[in-house]
């Protein structure tokens, strides 16, 4: 692994890039993932053609990537939706249409990809569907064995799906944390690599590519604003290292502001956002279950990305989820799960609120599709 | 509607191109799409770069279609299935990644954008579930009211998303016949417009678009075949729409040998192939509910199409359907809808049969995401 190290987003300490370490050997902190430079000036920009951008890949040999045709995803005007919200426009990237139907494809292929060229043959993995069921597809695909550690209580349609796969699927009940416990303790005691889409730094050098993808459907006019819906940060994160990346390159002059949406039931980042405690045993069910993260590990990067891109960060209501899951169904004819929705609400918010201005252009992740959580009849 | 009109593909004669002509009035037989030239000449191939080809649309304004992302589906290498086959290399072409859930996206997307051009308001469509859920989601986009008319016994994800998308579903019991005999009484007596995926020939002008990306992805060198699973013929008479327009525009040298794959239990297309009799009333219920079509209205089409590529047709059974839908999620980490998985079970036969040599290039379209037909578990 020449070309790559850890380092800790922490403390700073750098750590060989492997499957094994999740954490800062020192002081616990979340790792990314550092590239050494190949040679290269700095004067790139200025020659390269926007088709020809690759993001840095940790993976030797990127051609041979465990492919299913994730990323791409395409984007839809959202004409209904802006003007309801009092937009003049409003894109959404359609990132539910990956292989799996979650953006977690991206940050998967990745981290699946580099545990292959390593060898790996069995790897656990926690999750409340999306990244189960992203996880297991390209275990499947790389013939490496996956053990899905999920809640009881997720999605029958997600944990079918994970199962499909040929997964081994261990059912967990209790709260979301109880199934990170339990796969904690199975990879620990079967010494296995736990490839931990909240932890792993190889995940975010995934799902960085749709920073790259942005900058290039909209080259020229980057939106303003993109609304996430946030639970561990996998997709905000991933975006702004991709960001960051182009405008170190100067392939962009400036990177959008980044948003985060919360469920108020559980919303730990919003909660440090504004510099307010949140006890995480205090959180209450909610239907975007995709983002119900009691204690994001690496909400310091978040807390960062926030204030370097002046972003906002919002909770919102489940009545207000449902309703714009159900509006983006019924007049935009995006079927999502009620997680996607989140953003809209939370969008509707910053208008209200005059972060976002009626002018400004807008970007909106749909991050998973209805199929596999059903709004309720 | 000055560039278009509709053709009888049995007596040749000309219809006006409205919604209303879902066949001939000679002669009953089906319609399909005829482009008045626009004064270009025939060696346009010579200076036409392959970014640039477009292809022919009965939409008066197509920047404009209806979009939600459809088409442009990724190809994904099927290295296990090619190699338990016998295959030096097998490619996917994953439909299922269209914006409902399957390639019918293709032809809705065209179909309800030339509704929507003439002002329809409301209309009516009968499937057993992926035409439905695609008519409905675009319906929803466009303003539309839709009327879908579905067997009661078709699978509850399906039924659950044609309903999210704020379509009215009409529940039949019986067989698959009785949903499309309601729908036409219903639109008949309600004066409705039938948006039929079935007859309507703006719907293969949507599919079409599929040989064309074929034709982009694998640009100089076509897979020698491409094997699809036929119940209507709606992918696969596309397909071969547009490689005739391609060749004809001489962009493409020749036209890949398109077979198609059927049900045991309803094989209309595979028996008039061989010249048999087959008795529609004698199907049997299958894992593949999505060719299950016992009268399919373009019968004599796809049978042409099948001489004009030296194609053949054949049947498979339940048992090796499922066992391919197990071995694309488990092996390649693909989720398909066991209808799509028939095509895997064809292809093995046509190789076994030596119809396709191992050296040769395949293309399987993956039509329907498992997602919402859940494999028996």
């Amino acid at each position: 692994m020449s070309h790559i190290r850890l380092r800790c987003t922490r403390c700073g300490a750098p750590h060989a890039a492997d499957m094994a370490t999740l954490a800062c050997d020192d002081c616990a902190g979340p790792l990314d993932m550092e590239y050494r430079p190949r040679g290269q000036g700095g004067k790139a920009a200025d020659r390269v053609a926007w088709s020809d951008v690759e993001p840095p890949s940790p993976l030797h040999d990127p051609p041979s990537a465990l492919s299913l045709g994730e990323g791409d995803t395409p984007c839809a005007e959202l004409p209904v939706a802006a003007e309801l919200i009092g937009l003049r426009r409003l894109v959404g990237k359609l990132e539910f249409l990956n292989p799996t139907g979650s953006f977690k494809d991206r940050g998967t292929a990745v981290m699946i990809g580099v545990a292959r060229e390593l060898g790996v043959r069995e790897l656990v993995e926690d999750s409340s569907g999306n990244a189960g069921a992203s996880v297991s597809a390209y275990a499947a695909r790389a013939g490496i064995k996956a053990h899905i550690f999920a809640p009881a209580g997720a999605p029958p349609a997600k944990l079918r799906q994970i199962a499909a796969y040929g997964a081994e699927v261990h059912s967990i009940e209790g709260p979301r944390d109880a199934a990170t416990d339990a796969a904690v303790a199975y990879y620990t005691e079967h010494r296995l690599v736990y490839a931990s889409h909240a932890l792993s730094p190889y995940f975010l050098e995934g799902t960085k590519t749709f920073a790259y993808e942005v900058a290039r459907q909209f080259e020229g006019g980057l939106p303003a604003h993109i609304v996430f819906p946030v639970g561990n940060g996998g997709l905000y994160l991933g975006a702004w290292k991709g960001f960051d990346e182009l405008r170190s390159a100067r392939l962009i002059a400036w990177v959008p502001r980044l948003h985060c949406v919360q469920s108020r039931t559980v919303m730990p980042l919003v909660a440090a956002h504004r510099g307010e405690e949140w006890d995480s045993g205090a959180q209450t069910a909610t239907v975007a279950g995709g983002i119900a993260v009691g204690a994001p590990a690496r909400r310091d990067q978040v807390l960062s990305a926030l204030r370097a891109t002046n972003g906002a960060a919002v909770a919102v209501d489940d009545g207000d989820i449902l309703r714009w899951q159900s509006t983006l169904a019924e007049r935009e004819g995006v079927y999502a799960e009620a997680t996607s929705a989140a953003a809209l609400a939370g969008l509707e918010q910053l208008v209200l609120r005059g972060v976002i201005g009626a002018g400004e252009s807008v970007l909106v992740p749909i991050t998973g599709t209805g199929l596999k959580d059903t709004p309720p009849a």
